[in-house]
């Protein structure tokens, strides 16, 4: 069943945003008495149908649903900023679908592209949208937040958890095989998690030592080299694996 | 430092194949005395140096490297043709970084693309060749093998494996949460695993239940509904996770 994110009270009447009742509408070809999913300010799914389709769709709720397809911890995705377009929209989309609920770009030390004034706020408002677009695909509760962060000092302090990690490739050369399982056997529901990433290229040692210094731990994320944009994706299959299925 | 497969014994005097050397020579800027590490016929990595560039790439083998970024356990995706182009290309891209050893496309209920005849053959090729670069790229000891897989039937009789499942999204939606795990802590390194995904629109129960009967079970993947590229990359961080980090 279609899924769409409305920023509503269940008490009050729900008109759907234009671009999802354009997609309900004239994509899914759907008609009065069309059965859909909600997801309203409080994160609940709700059972509705569509009871006005012109000028405006309108949605009369039928029921709330027991649905919940939220990670047990809250997971923010730190992404040294790619060089391409392609890989910041990958990251978004797939680590929304895995469970992320917020990706920040920072500038690190080895970014080539760099989001200033006016692309900032376009690349994010784009970003945004494939989060909003992979969250309702993916039948999440919520869309995940994506923002831009000016460093990596201001990523250190701006964003506590409760455990912070950075995927570190020299990590996984010396051998290292625990770390990330026991950060992820430490956690608890309710907890939050900071995992760090570096663009292509990879993080420096300056970077490093500073992210240690904050009590930011490097982890490996196993034997072989992954991409700027996979290394985020394993993360989250494997706190998924870990904190859902084992 | 750059990786390149060559299958070549490593007794013999080693010619790197011309788009390697071109790479090698051309985009990497290399000459005389440059260090790579080759793979060749055996699986074993090399550290080598550049010995002649003119007519043709030779190098020197200079030492043996204790280096194997393989998973202990040999992986086997067999994935419905999806329906785009750009699927199959990330999946093989991506599966080949995370360390699986083959990668099947088969011909699915409702796999709507179908590779027959030349375009077949033109697919798998060109599939191959992203193989070869991920496995370069993300240091692989093995060049995954990319195969096409004419119906469910043939993919069951052909692809036995020490243990076989499926990604079945109504497993999770029941609430199973251990199958996977299960599986995995079953597993010993040497071990075969084949894994199965459907195309956009999932597997028939009709297919589920032919997997059933013989032997393949179904497990989830978790509470998020996963695309059909997304499944197989999350299957192959888990079982990394599961196997190499926990």
């Amino acid at each position: 069943m279609q899924r769409y994110f409305v920023n509503a009270d269940p008490s009050a009447e729900i008109t759907l945003p234009s671009e999802a009742a354009h997609h309900l509408l004239k994509v899914m070809r759907a008609g009065i008495g069309t059965k859909v999913e909600l997801v309203l300010a409080d994160h609940c799914v709700y059972l509705a149908t569509v009871s006005v389709t012109e000028p405006a769709a309108k949605l009369k709720i039928i029921q709330k649903l027991l649905s919940n397809s939220e990670l047990p911890v809250s997971v923010t995705l730190a992404c040294g900023i790619p060089k391409t377009k392609e890989k910041p929209e990958l990251i978004v989309q797939k680590s929304t679908e895995l469970g992320a609920d917020k990706i920040v770009f920072f500038e690190a030390a080895r970014s080539i592209s760099h989001w200033q004034g006016s692309k900032q706020k376009r690349k994010i408002e784009r970003l945004q949208k494939i989060a909003e677009s992979a969250a309702e695909q993916s039948h999440r509760n919520k869309i995940p937040l994506v923002e831009y962060c000016k460093s990596l000092d201001a990523l250190i302090s701006d964003y506590p958890a409760t455990k912070r990690v950075v995927a570190w490739e020299e990590s996984a050369k010396q051998g290292e095989t625990s770390a990330l399982a026991h950060q992820f056997n430490g956690l608890q529901a309710g907890d939050s998690m900071l995992a760090v990433f570096g663009p292509e290229g990879g993080l420096t040692e300056t970077e490093i030592t500073k992210m240690n210094n904050a009590g930011i731990e490097a982890v490996g994320l196993g034997p072989r080299i992954l991409r700027t944009e996979t290394a985020p994706l394993y993360f989250m299959a494997a706190i998924s694996y870990a904190m859902e299925l084992s």
